[in-house]
């Protein structure tokens, strides 16, 4: 099995495929402008093996690069975006939604969560009051916290988030959290949904206690954007693309050439500001978009600041 | 009654001792160096209405300021402050502590609590690692929230740590805030400990969920520093201080030319960065000390970075 | 003479007009929609000594606040405020422009200078660049810079800024200062610009190294903005408002109460985070519609970010 | 030739030295505990072609990583650094010292010039002052500038200290950059002085307009930490690890399916915060301990803040 690392179903499904005929997984693309959208769906346990991920759907946008962002394709990506967490939504009512950022602020690869948040329409104490400013009825309900990692609060992020969902009984969570990818050219430009929730730093080999319908009990929609490759991950894909693959003992080698007491490193662009400031307003007006589609992305700038 | 707004205990108890003869508490002060201890307890109903605090003990240090801090005061300060919160402390057991950073990090004079919280040795984790590192045996097991104000959250940060609270059911709570004082010269200087919990935003004219052993259901200790005064407060003080003491319904035609329309304001010094970093990490240290006698400060730092 | 400290020419010609009759001053006011426009001259020598300011031209542009804010009269300020910059600069020809942002970065009342730095597009180094990109021929060229203050450099930020000039040459200098108000109601919502220059810190107390045409040898247009409030002026004021005007040995008696060691206090609103960042980015894009006059808001977003 | 990138003349004599005999250039390495010292020699022409550097004296302090740093070799890698870095200050008498920190704050990688500059103490404004709290004579006057990147100011950084060298006129200038290495162990924890001065931006493939004894008409002496590695080199660097070196046709395919356009790619450590904020404080501290050898660290953290 390869040692590629990723937390996109979309690469996942890249991968097995390259290994071999894919069961329990179907796939199917479409583009619009310079955006795509892949979904991919694992079916059952075939699948689950094979992408070592859960069962359920992960639909992958993928918007232009920061850099080649021009007016036009970035509106397409947000409404695209928005479009597909709406249908996401749809299924769960339009009760209280609770958003919740993973991650480390003061890390900035991990920032992707809490910096997301930032950009979210918090209502669930103010409705009536905004539906006043705004002359629009009935604004969703919505809650929003961004807890802090383990190491700094002593608590797994999962329990924290359970204790608030039993306390105020949201119809459905959204999770956000950065994630990794195979590819450095996919890292702040490629947004995955997935109902199937997260497990915090499972991408960075960590795994840990689980953030899904299982254990909170209510729906979890998952939002996250890759923001680090892992360092072995990138070599053995840039030999691929070079057309120098190696073969499985030779990754094991640089595996262990890059990791010599076996932790992993992850490595992210220098530019990871700008990269993460960018994906997580796009994805927090995507949300707000989704969550309150009465509203304008004007007014809703205005009410965000 | 007079208009002077504070959420220090020491203070309330001046104002109500000039307004006449006091029941339902006592107060007593002592002197090291140049830092001065105070403590006043509230007996009873009659102290609570005159102070408008709840029962209970308030101890208040008084540090040496920002610009004047030499080593040994500051050291000093340090040490009685851990001291004071450590007897606070001491009847409540060694198990688990929560400690909770009220505020809104990115509002200067509201970020003393979520600073205070960066530098508290989160342990509840690790305990084992730690012991490891340190060579000390039976570090306490602490955890540590700054959940954001209920304008980021949209839920009060009361039912957040409630939620917290059922969950992982620590010991006792330590909540940190930033607090109103009557008075200019305290901000950043003087720390409050209360045995009485706290109800966010008191001190700054809105009410709301109590953080207390009631509401939560277990023991609260409340840490806090004043970070601004309260515009007509400061200028009745001044009044006050240069022999020119309002009466009480020119205090009330100075309270309405200053709040038009109802609308408390408060102020802070143009120096409110430096003061809440310099508290913030005094009083963090203090906390760590007083949770973990054992440790030095040397270690501390090194541990909490 | 008034106790009372301000850096509006606008607040200093109100104060002198209430002692008396104005010589070598004019003063003319315009409303459009809820924005004032003031225009305060300051003719001769009698005029200077009277309002303690250089001959030149004053115009203080008074935006709705933040909390009122709405789209429109936000729009209007906007476009105001950018027609009286272009007013001044136009005399001066379409060369190089050096903007110059004051104050320290980490200070939040203080940082408004370097923070309106930052929403301004800078095109010396890629004006043929931009012009490709945005279609639009003769950019003018912009350098801009924070150099920090005195107490992180060891060097006056006038002889900073001297140095440079001396080096790049620019048609004209822009400096950008956070300013003191008498009003704590002005503050982060008065614009004033002015063709004379600065004297950092002179609002608050300290005058220093001026920054005008006589020192830098160019012409120099200041924008400044209230972030603060003398706390003994903020006393006087609320005792003229409440009708409760003090004498002037009262007035001596107030200030001595507030600065006992001669040491000037100023204060500032608890939400200064909020209007500091506001009010940067109101002046930053207005400065870029005024050096731009041919780019759009829009594409000027764009750009900047 | 090899592709692999690199500012430290340590890797560069490596890198040579792997290609065959090496002319020119001198090199000698001594272990202090787990301090590495190597000083490099570029004595001539053939030492300037073979390493890509100019002539003068590189000398590198490797320092224990931040995860494994122990109390005492921190205080040794302290100890060791300041003592080359007054070596190389020596000659150049005790007149003025200007710090430039160069890079953008706002990007993480590239800001440890700016955070290492905040952690110099400026004396040339309050040397006498600085003397009566400290009780010390004689401190020694130091200036210090952070003045951004080309694409903030629109000006050269290299022209901007010019400008301000040739205002205050100091004795020497000490520059301050993130430079890239080979080799991602190094990134954060080693220290390279040399008496060249700098060309910013050569590490990371853009060269420009240099800082150094020539251009600014006084000694240069330059100090830099690697914060970043260049993607292809990571790549290459990993695969010699593992015992699979790359032919050079090979290495070119690897760079050319890294860099499509031919821009460059850097990776940074996922950690990059917290390794800016360690090697900058470090630097800063070691950086006073040399222009002050009179004053104690301890003393120096107190007046630093």
């Amino acid at each position: 099995m390869s040692l590629i690392r990723t937390d996109l179903a979309l690469e996942a499904q890249e991968i097995a495929a390259e290994a071999g005929a894919l069961e329990g997984v179907t796939s199917e693309q479409s583009k619009l402008g310079d955006v795509t959208v892949t979904k991919v769906k694992v079916l059952d346990s075939r699948g689950e093996k094979a992408l070592g991920k859960p069962m359920g759907s992960y639909v992958t946008v993928e918007a232009p690069g920061l850099g080649e962002a021009e007016d036009e394709s970035y509106d397409r990506a947000l409404d695209i975006l928005a479009h597909e967490l709406e249908a996401m939504l749809a299924p769960l009512g339009d009760g209280l939604v609770l958003v919740a950022g993973l991650g480390n602020a003061a890390m900035t690869p991990d920032a992707f969560g809490p910096r997301c948040v930032k950009s979210v329409l918090v209502t669930r104490h103010i409705a009536g009051e905004l539906t006043k400013i705004t002359g629009l009825e009935g604004l969703r309900a919505v809650a929003a916290i961004a807890p802090g990692v383990l190491g700094q609060t002593g608590v797994e992020t999962g329990e924290i988030i359970k204790s608030l969902v039993e306390n105020i009984r949201p119809a459905a969570v959204i999770v956000i959290d950065a994630l990794a990818s195979r590819r450095a050219t996919r890292l702040g430009n490629t947004i995955q949904l997935a109902d199937t929730g997260i497990i915090p730093g499972s991408g960075i080999g960590n795994s840990r206690f689980a953030i899904n319908r299982e254990s909170l009990g209510v729906p979890v929609i998952s939002v996250g954007v890759p923001t680090v490759v892992d360092a072995a991950t990138l070599t053995v894909d840039v030999l691929q693309n070079a057309g120098m693959p190696p073969k499985p003992e030779q990754e094991e080698k640089i595996r262990a050439a890059i990791e010599p007491g076996g932790i992993s490193m992850f490595v992210t662009p220098r530019l990871i500001d700008l990269i993460v400031e960018h994906a997580a307003r796009l994805t927090g007006l995507a949300i707000n978009k989704a969550l309150h589609p009465g509203v304008s992305v004007e007014d809703m700038e205005r009410l965000v600041s």
